[in-house]
């Protein structure tokens, strides 16, 4: 029964790093199109969308069985329920990944607008965050999973500057507004990934020490 | 024992329908601010935010601690999950409330653009299915979630011709821009707040049915 279930929790972990690393293709995938003005690389993105969310209810249903066949000590729950948690955050990467793709395609329809500085900045960041969570986890780095924490608010900072930019881009010249406000939403949903390194860093936190430090920085009223 | 167990897991279910009550009167202030124009109502809104940040946490680990030290049956464990679920659900609700209230405080500063009609109409099913994926989580009611699901294409449609509508502004008068872009994000918000109550319904089929019916209009590939 031990071994079986030891068996079991493995083709669990192999099957949501196999969904990481399909989540991280697509983002690589779509930031890569946007860079380099190739549309051509969000051919396949679709079908891992497909695949994202399919292997989302399965890992779902995995997690379900292993918590209620087995009785899992402390630290497999932790690590069952942060399985699962994961799960969640990944499909949403995979959303945000699809979101960003058919802004790319229309985005890049138009004439580029000037050479970015920012923009690069905060795909090479946020990509960063996305790629660096996963690695913590298969390692349950604590370290590596805390690094990732401090660099959300440059994203932020790096989005706001970047809104502001488009916005006088806007504001002067009516033309540009559909392809800036385009920007300005890829933006968003690249900051949202971001998002979601942190809080698969947060889950790797959680499951190697058992500690919660989601919302860490606000007062607990 | 047994005993025990019931009376935590009520205790839960409360805890988790409060929680949904500060969401669901946070979704509420910030609609009303922005169809009133009045941002006096936005003054609890971070304080609630904080409320429902804390819970979160709380109710994560009141979840594993009743798996962790009972053994519940498929049913209450598939509730659990339930309540864990929900639970995120519930805490990006709250995050998008609190962005709107931010949009809601910069879009009445400035002079109204004209008269709203899709707006209103799209603040309308949203708030509603958001209430009624509570409702439905309450009552176990699975024909009220499966209403509900029915309802999110015609919030992304009300969604779609906003923002077109905006950009028209946009283009044809740059001192709309600032504002008609918060509108633009704010709709954004919303619809997402219409897709949480759509993953709260799903949620309720789960629990009540056993089955995973999400990614249900896509193909699994």
């Amino acid at each position: 029964m031990e071994r079986h279930f030891d068996e079991e929790l493995t083709a669990l972990k192999n099957q949501i790093l196999e969904m990481g690393a399909i989540t991280e293709r697509m983002v690589s995938d779509v930031l890569k199109a946007l860079m380099e003005r190739d549309g051509s690389i969000l051919k396949s993105i679709e079908e891992n969308e497909n695949t994202v969310n399919r292997m989302q209810m399965e890992i779902d249903e995995c997690c379900l069985k292993l918590i209620a066949l087995h009785q899992p000590t402390a630290n497999d729950l932790r690590l069952l329920m942060g399985v699962s948690k994961i799960n969640a955050e990944l499909e949403r990467v995979g959303d945000h990944a699809l979101n960003i793709s058919k802004l790319v395609t229309a985005i890049i329809e138009h004439e580029q607008l000037k050479p970015f500085i920012d923009l690069p900045k905060m795909v090479e960041i946020a990509r960063g965050m996305f790629k660096e969570s996963l690695r913590a986890f298969v390692e349950l780095d604590v370290d590596k999973a805390t690094s990732i924490l401090l660099r959300d608010d440059q994203v932020d900072e790096l989005r706001n500057k970047i809104v502001d930019e488009l916005i006088q881009f806007m504001c002067g010249d009516s033309s540009t507004v559909q392809v800036a406000l385009r920007i300005i939403l890829l933006a968003n949903n690249l900051e949202k990934i971001a998002d979601h390194a942190t809080n698969i860093a947060e889950v790797v936190i959680f499951v190697a020490q058992g500690k919660d430090i989601r919302h860490h920085a606000e007062p607990l009223t």
